[in-house]
């Protein structure tokens, strides 16, 4: 096979003997295992039963009449979710932080100068993928439970002048919502260039793009929305797309080259390029989540979440435990993150309600870890019913599992 | 709301006027349109039934003793079909170039040398990746519609001694397969990584990646394997792990971070990490792809590939159709690529073949754009019923929208 010359340049036509060296894994021949979860976590939602239903429709290529409409249905529906009518609206491939790469990778050069709000975990993961593009990343932390004033931002925006500013609505990890009003403005006046993270507020907190000035904004389509996780919502305005096209340097990402995905969606009027192969069932349960809301009336659907949000708070506070975030106008009403009571052992908790509830809620995150536990309404679980029932096994686990000791509201029993 | 002071450091409390300016797309209150298709192109693949029923089941969260088994059953299949006993083996979530980009970006640092054979598009992917990040990239390309030849590769890594060579093991876009036999020690001898894409073969084509010396390979979940888009098997021998760990300077991209990615898939002893919200659905869809073709046998599943795919291949030939891949030891058999006869306008065909028979065949693809069209024979399509199926809709198609005369076998009426 070595020896390869003249006319016959072929390689070895022989075929080689088939080395099956590692064994089959014997739990691949057992049926899989899934169960049915009462889903309260950060996330992922409990979807729709439409987009339950719609996952399992025949797959179609992505190169096709059918496909490219389910395409545009979804960057309609997603244009209308963020208030926007920019044309540069699309997903990424993968979760709220393929989105958030996308964002900040194609928007940042070596060297640009970025301002990043931090709430929670989220924008330290802005921090931490702002610092590998070779930005100089300007940090702004609130007080762990607490969101950014106003005037801290706008200070720091006049004073250091910053390429980009960016904030996290709503930080899923502290359950801190940030305010957004007027920063927009205050960026305009800066020539600065104002990102949002929308993963844990789109469709429920409101948002409006482009009257608030928002230069790009991303989601998930696993929370608020009710799709399984896979596609990443994201809009660039003008000023940011202009900043795109205008860089200097090819973009690090060949997966999340914004322009690369903008063809690939078809915002422009240049042939769609196949960049990457979309995962269909996907696609199919976006555009049901987002045709679902809109059934449901986006403004009903906002509104049970607010009132679920409430409803749980009130709860919460009904059988002893503390809202880790203080102020209310500073709460995320997606996901709500409760203190840890003392003594109480927040895996042995969780353990506890997984196996006699099948209840899952989560565990802090990053820099709440040990701290809090959290609770999501999201989507479909925005019910009266569902809080109901995390309050009830809340109760008897914290009861059952340590020594807690609240008043056992008559309500949940 | 700008002016803030004193203990009552609250933002503004008053909720702002909803201003919902852009009206809701009336598109998605119709319902949604998925059309049945005999899917025989490059890619996705038509799932076996047990994979598209698996999609519709609840979603589970990440962080749960089920959601990690089948993570780990997915981990220990892949194993089986990579060959491999590494247990750095893992998904990366997208598409397969996901997986390109994450073995790329991890294994190369600024400045890197790297051979990269180029046998179609994918090789030229391959290319513009190292590009961007900065390594420095030699070409060894082929003749379009040939392979590489081993002494050619041997001789370039000889000569050059790049750190790292990067070979497509079959591109989809010219239908070309590449012979890997003994590259692994040419790689060995001369202190070289060794990275195969296995895109288009994994579990068709023998590929033995220990038994070779391939230190990185990866995949895709909607070829062969026959699993929705969504995830991308990746595989890291000892060699490449340590160059990964080894690494001075940070890996440019947060989502596609091999070691955080190790950690959320539970590869190392260390905690689990949750780095991002992987699909639950393409989960369940890829642990049950990978389970039905062991439940088929994976010595038949790969037999019934070949053998359809020679049955194709006479079958074309026998309508006066002309192999892009001139020698038979040369042709990918997952993805075969058919020279556009003089005359006919492909995407007339191909329409013709949607409207008439909903069957969705692949145009040429970047650098056989215009040239080929290409037939995919993937994991449940790979049967003679398809196959007779494909080549009676292509005779027709190319009889009725052009002027093609050729043989009109009787098999095929």
């Amino acid at each position: 096979m070595e020896s390869v010359n003249g006319d016959s340049k072929v390689n070895s036509v022989e075929t080689p003997e088939v080395v099956l060296k590692y064994s089959i894994p014997e739990t691949l021949r057992r049926p899989v295992l899934i169960r049915s979860r009462v889903l309260m976590s950060a996330g992922p939602a409990t979807p729709a039963a439409r987009v339950t239903e719609v996952l399992s429709k025949p797959i179609m290529g992505l190169h096709n009449a059918e496909t490219y409409q389910i395409m545009d249905e979804i960057k309609e529906g997603l244009k209308y979710f963020f208030q926007t009518t920019s044309p540069i609206t699309f997903c990424s491939s993968g979760s709220g932080s393929s989105a958030m790469e996308t964002v900040l990778i194609n928007l940042l050069e070596e060297g640009d100068e970025i301002l990043i709000g931090v709430i929670g975990s989220f924008g330290q993961r802005a921090v931490d993928i702002a610092t590998r593009c070779g930005a100089k990343v300007r940090v702004l932390e609130s007080k762990l439970g607490t969101s950014l004033l106003y005037e801290q931002i706008r200070a720091h925006v006049e004073t250091h002048k910053p390429k980009l500013l960016f904030l996290v609505h709503g930080d899923s990890s502290t359950g801190v919502l940030q305010t957004l009003h007027n920063i927009g403005d205050v960026c305009r006046r800066n020539d600065c260039i104002f990102i949002v993270d929308a993963v844990s507020t789109l469709g429920v907190v409101e948002l409006c793009v482009d009257a608030w000035k928002i230069d790009a904004a991303f989601s998930a389509s696993q929370k608020t929305l009710g799709a399984p996780a896979g596609l990443a919502p994201i809009t660039f305005g003008p000023r940011a797309w202009s900043k795109v096209l205008g860089r200097k340097t090819k973009v690090k990402s060949y997966f999340f080259d914004a322009v690369l995905l903008s063809k690939c969606w078809g915002c422009t009027d240049e042939p769609r390029f196949p960049h990457h192969t979309i995962s269909a069932p996907i696609l199919y349960g976006l555009r049901e989540a987002l045709a679902d809301i809109i059934e449901q009336g986006t403004e009903g659907f906002r509104q049970k979440h607010l009132d679920n949000f409430q409803y749980l708070c009130e709860g919460l506070q009904a059988i002893g435990l503390e809202l880790f975030v203080e102020k209310p106008e500073e709460r995320l009403p997606t996901i709500t993150s409760v203190r840890i009571p003392h003594g109480v052992k927040w895996p042995v908790v969780s353990d506890y309600l997984m196996q006699r509830y099948s209840l899952e809620l989560s565990a802090g995150f990053g820099i709440t870890e040990g701290l809090i536990f959290r609770i999501g309404i999201l989507n479909a679980n925005a019910t009266h019913q569902k809080v109901d029932f995390v309050l009830r096994a809340l109760y008897d686990g914290l009861k059952t599992t340590s020594n807690y000791i609240a008043p056992r509201p008559k309500i949940y029993y």
